[in-house]
């Protein structure tokens, strides 16, 4: 078995969206990690470093796993049409469409969440309804083919399900141990409703983009309608 | 505050073991990570795509936070004196000498673990006494300024570690929810513990390269000594 992943490497991606699925994937027989962009010069990421793609969007295989990661640059890409064409493109040919965080935004500005259940990070979650979504809370939603991570480390869990799902759960959990996978956080405050969580705080410090985020978001939904 | 978080870049690193720790503490006040390797061309990670350092070791700033990853590649670190040397510079003026996987090889061949509690990958583990150290069976082990962290993932747990140290437990957990590090893993499968796990596979497809590694520890080791 060969397995193609496509994963969407953009400015201003957050790098964990898309460095924590690939790893897991890339442990899997067969396995093939592509990141495509529209040309080849480095891409930098929101950690202040720059990953360089390893395909352009006009030289991708098709994807057996379509992975659109978020972040910041997430949102740019919802007006950008050849970004959104790609992601459809190969969205049609591939068994999984995924995305991690706020990569939701993407699909959904492509068309491909009308109708469906959805998930992204807690703080943008109530927005996917904007583009047709039913949102759901948990941290890995599938709907048919789509299957969609909340924030940022949810990738991690994504991809192991979906590579149960792909392979077996022999083939995933033995990816589990060789990156033991074996999580200890030291507090309790990875979602909002977490005793020790503090949401006022993050989102005080993401409130400055939160509303240009979402008229980008209102932008991508009357397109799509229209 | 500022911090300074130098990370090695260094070919076939397991890439998760850097940009997990990288991105957690990139959400940091103040926060400033680079990636230093001895020159500026992209360095190919063992997921088949490359990273772009960010200063070379002679440009570097003097790290508050050093980091050090593991992977295939961290084995031939052992016998890269101009690595060492770099590893060895920034650890005298670090407030915290940290690695994530068998980047704990690495501290060791630079002399940073004689003495010293530490941990690494369950699979590597028990190889750690040969440099000098005391191997600890934990997901983060602190000795002194040393902070080590077990296999891959654990990174994430280490980084948010020395985040609430060197900040405070709030600012540690604005991350971890910002991350949205609420881990749920399909399996229980994480540690040759686990019941889930099936060790016997991972330890097979790792089998190949663990005599060749187990030989640059212990070349490393009569260098310590000698």
């Amino acid at each position: 078995m060969t397995l193609d992943v496509v994963a969407v490497l953009f400015p201003n991606v957050t790098q964990l969206d898309l460095t924590g699925p690939v790893q897991v994937f890339s442990r899997l027989p067969g396995a093939r990690v592509h990141l495509a962009w529209r040309d080849d010069a480095p891409v930098l990421t929101d950690v202040g470093f720059s990953i360089v793609p390893t395909v352009s969007f006009e030289d991708a295989p098709q994807a057996d796993v379509l992975l659109v990661p978020g972040g910041q640059g997430a949102f740019d890409l919802l007006e950008d049409e050849s970004a959104l064409d790609f992601v459809r493109r190969q969205a049609r040919g591939a068994q999984c469409v995924t995305s991690v965080c706020t990569g939701a935004f993407v699909l959904g500005a492509a068309g491909l969440l009308t109708g469906r259940r959805a998930t992204t990070h807690w703080a943008s979650h109530a927005m996917l309804e904007l583009l047709g979504a039913i949102p759901e809370r948990a941290r890995v939603v599938r709907d048919g083919p789509v299957i969609t991570g909340g924030g940022v480390t949810a990738g991690i869990d994504m991809a192991l399900s979906v590579a149960a799902e792909l392979y077996d759960p022999e083939t995933a959990r033995s990816a589990q141990l060789a990156l033991e996978y074996d999580p200890q956080p030291p507090f309790d405050a990875g979602r909002p409703d977490r005793p020790e969580a503090d949401p006022a705080q993050v989102r005080e410090t993401i409130s400055a983009t939160h509303s240009r985020r979402e008229q980008a978001v209102r932008r991508a939904a009357e397109r799509l309608v229209g």
